[in-house]
């Protein structure tokens, strides 16, 4: 699927080069590379200057990239990536301090280093900070993703049947989501009864029985952008327990995103949907009420009582506060929000949800 | 799934630390991890000192890791695992020397350092060295996992049918290994006629015609190893040039795989293949012949024609040359081989194959 490259973004990165004394900046996180050339492949880095973008890649990519890329220059490489990248550099005319992404490899900065007669320098946050602002392109494509994600999940409630295993039920939801033309933007989660309890469950070989939970963790790719949804269901007739820890959940969740808006503090969204759930003296979750998505299923800003700073308005991310009691139940209900001046909207309402 | 820890793999690593003097040696990434603790989930290190090993993780694995890890310590982390990593160490009596592979990040590196007064130094190498021969568990699983491949291909060559789109046939693959109750190991690839050219091809809206071409590369994960097979398939009747870039293929593929036994040169095992097709005036692939599989799908040995050093019994590799002419067709076999002293295994072969 085609990304389609951003004046803006560029612009952007440039802007950063120039307070912080950097000629060159090189990415080498696949999303990264994405996010300035518009090239969806592997295996391929980007470097900007003050008048150019190149790309570093190789001939299995070659035809991909001739198509994808725009306003980039393609650089082929036949050796290994850090000496393509050394040698384009020591190309250009008047770069003296060279910046990498601190996620590079020690084993990739260190041979990096030794082909170049400029500075190296690593840094971080730069892509960070610009990606969690999403533009109307990036936007729309989440909003896609999550059309497509509650059309796959509508699906596969209709294999909600006694005797399906958690891995299959998984493989269908899968299954269902590459019919609508896109796949999987993670590993879908798919838990029973009790596995339930345990947030990154892996869907294995226990079978559905007549009356009991389903949580399914999922999330379509669209354009290179994922939505990600937690939906709970129940076959029967749910506990005394179940229907309270769901009931918590949901307003728990409907705190937080009472709470987001732009200027809100990232610590006191996520307190408002801990709260809920403190208050009512069920278990508070181990993890962060929500993360914001985009090229990568987990980037800022993070939701977390550690968390420092703010919402922005253009920022999406998910709300997924739960409740789990191992061995027993876990229930979460995640949505996408979309941040906005005055509060947020949801892109994922046409989820389908449990109803009691 | 548990992967039993193994002495001997311990053992082996801490004979090199001695060699090297290092006194704690830190593993990053997860397969890595997997393979000394028999940890299977993720963001957790192992620490290796000359009498004990540690795993840091945090409260979303304590569980698995409890279950899953032997002979290991676990240490809990809150905080950020550089941190934790070197409070641990801090505590660790005679450990002056520290070393963590290279495949660490800058930024992980860096935070990691500051943390210690013991000497910190990257190294490579040491894990793949041992990793690239399977032991009796290893090549259990990978025979497994490639009876479970060619189990679920079985099946999913009854989907073959004219109107099927590439990307629901990968889905349909997908559910079937699924159904067998593992996963699979990588983004299955399937290609319909010209779309095969691309070693890379990703699965997309093409339909099946009533005559065409499918290649299917795929492989099953059954305890954290992964079979890679590749297989061809002809809907209707196949062209003439596509009879001849198969019937090539195969013989290229038979003569890496007759070329292939310890000692045996890696770089004359690639050229046997290469050759084949060289000489029958086809293009020759641009990619290496062959590379070990275990618990990553692409680890040592590589079949290249840079590559240097030889094959040794007990490692495990793919032979999967190809023919691929742009815009027309692509054919690639792909199979899984055991190197022994004489010769090699076939651990593929119960997998379905074109019949002419």
């Amino acid at each position: 699927m085609k990304i389609e490259p951003n004046r803006q973004r560029v612009k952007d990165i440039r802007r950063r080069l120039r307070e912080e004394g950097i000629d060159c900046l090189i990415l080498t996180k696949a999303v990264d590379v994405t996010y300035v050339t518009a090239f969806g492949g592997e295996d391929s880095w980007a470097a900007i200057t003050s008048n150019a973008v190149y790309l570093v890649t190789d001939s299995r990519y070659i035809e991909q990239a001739a198509k994808e890329c725009v306003r980039t220059t393609l650089v082929q490489r036949k050796g290994p990536i850090t000496e393509a990248a050394a040698q384009l550099i020591a190309k250009l005319k008047g770069v003296r301090t060279v910046a990498i992404d601190t996620s590079v490899s020690v084993a990739a900065f260190e041979a990096l280093k030794k082909g170049l007669t400029a500075r190296l320098k690593s840094v971080s946050g730069i892509t960070e900070g610009l990606r969690c602002v999403k533009d109307a392109t990036e936007l729309a494509r989440i909003k896609k993703a999550a059309a497509l994600s509650a059309k796959a999940l509508a699906k596969a409630t209709t294999f909600f049947k006694p005797g399906i295993c958690e891995s299959e039920l998984a493989g269908i939801v899968d299954l269902e989501i590459r019919r609508l033309g896109c796949k999987p933007g993670f590993e879908t989660i798919v838990a029973f009864g009790p596995n339930a309890s345990r947030p990154h469950h892996q869907p294995g070989p226990r079978k559905l029985r007549k009356t009991e939970t389903i949580l399914i963790d999922f999330g379509a790719r669209f354009g290179g952008y994922t939505a990600d949804i937690t939906r709970c269901f129940v076959l029967g007739r749910p506990s005394a327990a179940y229907r309270r820890a769901y009931e918590v959940t949901a307003r728990s969740q409907a705190a937080a995103i009472a709470a987001a808006r732009a200027g809100a503090r990232l610590r006191d969204v996520d307190e408002a949907a801990r709260k809920v759930i403190r208050d009512s003296g069920l278990p508070v979750y181990g993890y962060g009420t929500g993360h914001g998505i985009g090229l990568e299923i987990h980037e800022d800003p993070f939701l977390r009582p550690e968390s420092k700073g703010t919402l922005q308005a253009g920022q999406i991310l998910t709300i997924e506060p739960g409740v789990y009691i191992p061995g027993k139940l876990g229930v979460r209900i995640e949505d996408d929000i979309l941040i906005t001046e005055n509060g947020c909207k949801i892109l994922t309402g046409a989820c389908p949800h449990l109803q009691f």
